[in-house]
């Protein structure tokens, strides 16, 4: 088959590799119609994820086909169509349990595997270890790309964001960022009953775009950007929930400095260096403040409401391509800001 | 009356100042039969507070007995022997109803106003505002001394620390810091359900006191501290509870490195700089981490813990002095470390 291989900082390669096969009796192999980019496959790209090693297939979200199951696999059945969960877990440990299968113990501790110890979706075959956990059969009526975006993008901004961030009927959010993340914060944000959600970005593209996912307001970034947001709360204390959706040091000051006392910072972003907490001014504040990779437990409720027209992810889309453009789909998003690009579906033209 | 009168930096004396008078219709007078002395008062007393300004009588603890009310007080009678709530609150302001009356709007934004925005309870007489929500009758069979410390000791250790930090049955926590508000936690996790209490500190006298308290183990601050406390977790990742009740940047460190994935990290330290937050690391360990100012909503709560004798607040009193002996009472919990004390209390004699 061909796949996606990373092969050091700034190298990676749509080659021909060995079809997968499956390993332990859990699990499944998957045949992948549609995949897409994630901002971690650049980190990866960048040399950022040094547990990610030559040769690795990259990627962790599609929607396939199962070919092959394994002979403990007891729900997942050759042919059912399926979403593949950027989260892998065994189910039965401790975080399993409680809901927190980003932090899976049988998978030492880390629950997303794809593309980053195990090989990835961006193939024409996935092995999906734990299928029974891992797959989620496609409904009538949610299309491939819908799907795709229930991999990890739309679970990150409703677990990470909406959830963490205990959004509630007539809150006010900010979102700071409008990438992907923000914007699926922004989506869900939404069907939590926020009443105000102001979309915070330096990009013009990306906030036009916000209002189209149910941002109320959109504000671009300047030096009064905390004053301009406590505005919009009817006191001028603050927002109720900031989400950080950017993963710098800048934006989660602006996310903390702009909520109000009893508020919430919700942590989407991946951060690379350590932030100031001034604790000195917030120790008073009875704020929460929480951070968090995907559980991707959501995904069964979010299905629901794209089943019911609540949220509609196939508006992430904004670039197509196929498998043999892998090359492309990858400098797109690369330079997705100035492409105008959100996320980028990579199909299986066969 | 006398009362013990802040005069800026460094100075403070018990001397004469006038009987404090009925302002609001909703104020009601007590005479103070107990006080005792925070280490708020402390900070105070360094200059560390610049809104306490030359004049102001300390104090926001304590028990006494009701001998005036306003036209409006409802449920507050003259006569009534009363525990005195360390945060006012109008009841009626957004905050208040959202159960987080330390920013009650009615006041300003902050609930804390005895001994700092308004005269406090170090004096034979204290003028109480919205009496009606911020006394709480002191019912039989529980002591002035007990009732004191539900002023505002034994609810921040509850409220910011155990709950704030979600210990439940089962839970592994770990108490930074046993002092007189870590000792609160300690006791209040207890009766929260959790299966391990671990008190640190650098002081032996406070961890060996920590055990009367209900801490099940007790460890020394060294290098090797966020090493030792994850290994009282069964798996080795970490305590699912980390209360911090220095506030230091170091403690706030021992708490967020010690606290396993998915766990919470309680902030009840009063810190006067800034800390890191190592987001480069925790990004992806699904931490919430709290701060705040005690709201002292569950002093009915914990009154039903001392009448049940689920707890012992009495333990806290270590010192017991009259009002003509203040100067003495601040130099013992001054040196409190020094001179073995937790809390000191000052009562009426006459």
């Amino acid at each position: 088959m061909k796949a996606l291989v990373y092969h050091g900082p700034g190298q990676k390669a749509w080659e021909e590799v060995p079809n997968p096969a499956i390993k332990d009796p859990t699990d499944a192999i998957v045949k992948v119609e549609v995949t897409t980019i994630c901002g971690t496959d650049l980190h990866i790209l960048k040399g950022d994820v040094p547990a990610v090693t030559d040769g690795r297939i990259l990627g962790h979200e599609g929607v396939g086909v199962v070919t092959e199951v394994g002979a403990d696999c007891k729900s997942v059945k050759v042919g059912d169509r399926v979403i593949i969960s950027c989260i892998s877990k065994c189910g039965t440990c401790d975080y399993c349990k409680a809901g927190l299968p980003s932090h899976c113990k049988t998978l030492g501790g880390i629950g997303w595997i794809f593309g980053h110890l195990i090989d990835g979706t961006q193939a024409e075959y996935v092995r999906v270890p734990y299928a029974d956990n891992g797959l989620i059969p496609l409904p009538e009526g949610v299309s491939a790309e819908q799907g795709t975006m229930l991999s990890d993008i739309l679970p990150t901004g409703y677990e990470i964001g909406v959830l963490n961030g205990a959004v509630k009927s007539g809150d006010v959010v900010a979102v700071i960022g409008a990438g992907p993340v923000g914007l699926a914060a922004i989506m869900t944000a939404r069907t939590a009953g926020a009443s105000a959600i102001i979309a915070v970005d330096t990009n013009k593209f990306r906030l036009d775009q916000s209002r189209d996912f149910g941002a109320t307001e959109t504000i671009e970034v300047d030096e009064n950007i905390v004053q301009s947001l406590r505005e919009f709360s009817s006191d001028g204390l603050g927002v109720d929930v900031a989400i950080e959706a950017v993963g710098v040091p800048a934006t989660f000051g602006i996310a903390l400095e702009s909520v109000r006392p009893g508020g919430h910072v919700a942590n989407i972003g991946v951060h690379g260096e350590s932030v100031q907490f001034p604790l000195e001014r917030h120790w008073i504040n009875n704020l929460t403040i929480t951070t968090g990779l995907v559980n991707a437990i959501t995904a069964p409720e979010l299905l629901e409401d794209i089943k019911n027209k609540a949220i509609a992810p196939e508006k992430f889309v904004t670039h197509r391509f196929t498998f043999d453009q892998f090359d492309q789909a990858y400098d797109t998003f690369t330079n997705a800001a100035e492409q105008e690009a959100l996320k980028v579906i990579i199909s299986n033209a066969q």
